[in-house]
């Protein structure tokens, strides 16, 4: 089999890995060999002179990350089958960033960094996790284990996702018609869903309203979900306390964007679960093994966009 | 048996959960009798005539927190057995604190912060957390659980104690002379140590010097124990990376202090472990049985000053 790896990021060294993982494959990255033909892509963000490059030949393109948004949106996508990382360790990185976003508003570190700034000495009253009712949007690989931590942890846990779910110890709801009732006893927002048609601008002004009053939002998701000028304005008008957000409707953020200085709104690019290499290639070595074996291996669904 | 409860917050909630848990006691508070002879003190921060009244009925003193150098330091304190809460849901408490505070500097949450202001967008590698050693002075009820959990959150973690320890998968060690080579390979230190004759400005300049260049100082245990002009000058010189300090040598903190604008730390005001009343007030209601039927329950060493 002829591997051919595109990324910005350490291509050296996802090569190294796939090549121990698969003695008899031949690898390459587009940094030694250029846009040529292969039986397998393995990529993060590839141009499209690459996609165009791809004849027959071509059996499958595997995504080095969670999200194929920028992939499924590229028209020069070649029409074989795709797939994403499913975990592969980004799991628990997100899980580290949402258990420090949610205790950074649950123990009231955006108060105290206030109080600091105003050199005051004012502790809050600490209330029971279980009072923080907290609604993860999409139980996915990583929202399903976001969820499941979060509970763990003793707040309060509700789920949402396109498909009814059952999940231990996680109010499971699933389907438009749950979500606005949902949001209205949410207190703190964990958005981790996919870039879709229809996840685009679902949090918008009516929806980000219904959030009780002193609700809190954290996009770790894609950008494209949440509206930041409703968000802005909402925290603005008090009607929100804070947010966090690691993702961006366009990436790097522009620096006159206003939301860098919107009330209380903490911003990190685009860092909340990098792919482990290691933990990654061995999904995708298994992967690539029973692909060439001729083997069904679901994948992404083009037409649910995820 | 009678107990006298003083503490200027949830006096009356502590009465109320002392009494249920206590059906056949007199159980007062100061807010309702004043400062009147006792069998049992339940209290915190006790005021010297509160301490003057009692006679040679009293026959414990019980505090309502693990720290009991405020007490100790009392001129009036009765020769009478003391306690401290052990516990009592504070290791919790105190273990989403550290939770949080190391997660702050070791996912760059505080470069962040600093790239936010400046409008930047520099997403930072991220490192193993194995590569990131912890060591945490002090391992009483509190420390060895926050111990226990960093290490099972994956950091590479050490301790300090006056006698030895062993704690699974803890590098353990004990006494003055280890302490200096251990602060030498540490990167992210850990206060929990309670304020005596010994801990007394033991982190002064030349032990903070000794961190290694990058290090983050993070102090949850007493003021005493850390002296800010050093870890203020140890910033500024860039030697240290940051700090999250809970606990001051005067508290509240004065609104001049130069330590609130010192580089990169994160002030909070001495709210990383509450006690929790329930929880706690079950460990009360059990030892004040224990004392009331003679038994001899350990309490805190005088000598040793915890
Ligand atoms: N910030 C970062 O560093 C970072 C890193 C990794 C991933 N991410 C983001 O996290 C997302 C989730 O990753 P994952 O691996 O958990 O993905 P996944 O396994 O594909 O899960 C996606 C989840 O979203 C739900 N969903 C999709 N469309 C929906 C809709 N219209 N209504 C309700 N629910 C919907 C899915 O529902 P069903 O279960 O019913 O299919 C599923 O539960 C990725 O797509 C990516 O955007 C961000
Ligand atoms: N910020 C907050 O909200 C908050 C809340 C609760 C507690 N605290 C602080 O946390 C402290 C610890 O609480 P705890 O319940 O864990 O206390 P503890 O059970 O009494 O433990 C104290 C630990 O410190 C060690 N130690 C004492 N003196 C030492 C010395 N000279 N050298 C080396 N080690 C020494 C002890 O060693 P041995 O094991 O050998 O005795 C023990 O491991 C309290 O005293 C209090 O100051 C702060």
């Amino acid at each position: 089999m002829h591997v051919l790896i595109h990324t910005d990021n350490d291509s050296a060294r996802w090569q190294r890995v796939l090549a121990n993982a698969l003695p008899g494959a031949r690898i390459d990255t587009t940094a030694e060999v250029g846009f040529i033909p292969a039986t397998y892509l393995v990529v993060w963000q590839p141009p499209t002179a690459l996609l165009d490059a791809q004849t027959e030949t071509l059996k499958a393109i595997l995504n080095l990350g969670a999200g194929v948004d920028a992939l499924l949106s590229n028209p020069a996508l070649p029409d074989v089958p795709l797939y994403k990382i499913e975990g592969g360790g980004m799991e628990a990185y997100m899980a580290d960033y949402m258990l420090y976003a949610v205790l950074h508003f649950y123990r009231g570190f955006d108060l105290y960094r206030a109080h600091q700034s105003a050199r005051q000495w004012q502790p809050q009253p600490l209330e029971e996790k279980r009072d923080w009712p907290v609604t993860v949007l999409g139980l996915g690989t990583i929202g399903a284990h976001v969820a499941t931590l979060l509970c763990e942890h003793g707040f309060t846990v509700a789920g949402w996702s396109r498909s009814p779910k059952a999940l231990e110890g996680i109010d499971c709801h699933a389907g438009m018609d749950t979500l606005e009732p949902l949001l209205g006893r949410t207190r703190l927002l964990v958005n981790l869903l996919p870039t879709t048609e229809a996840t685009t601008g679902l949090l918008n002004h009516e929806r980000l309203a219904r959030l009780p009053e002193g609700a809190v939002v954290i996009n770790a998701g894609r950008g494209a979900t949440l509206e930041l000028t409703a968000l802005a304005s909402l925290l603005e008008r008090g009607h929100l306390r804070g947010a966090m957000l690691d993702v961006f409707p366009n990436e790097p953020l522009a620096p006159d964007h206003p939301i860098y200085t919107a009330p209380n709104v903490t911003l990190t690019p685009h860092i909340a679960a990098p792919t482990p290499i290691d933990d990654a290639a061995v999904q995708l070595a298994e992967r690539l093994e029973r692909l060439e074996q001729g083997e069904c291996v679901p994948g992404v669904d083009r037409r649910a966009g995820y």
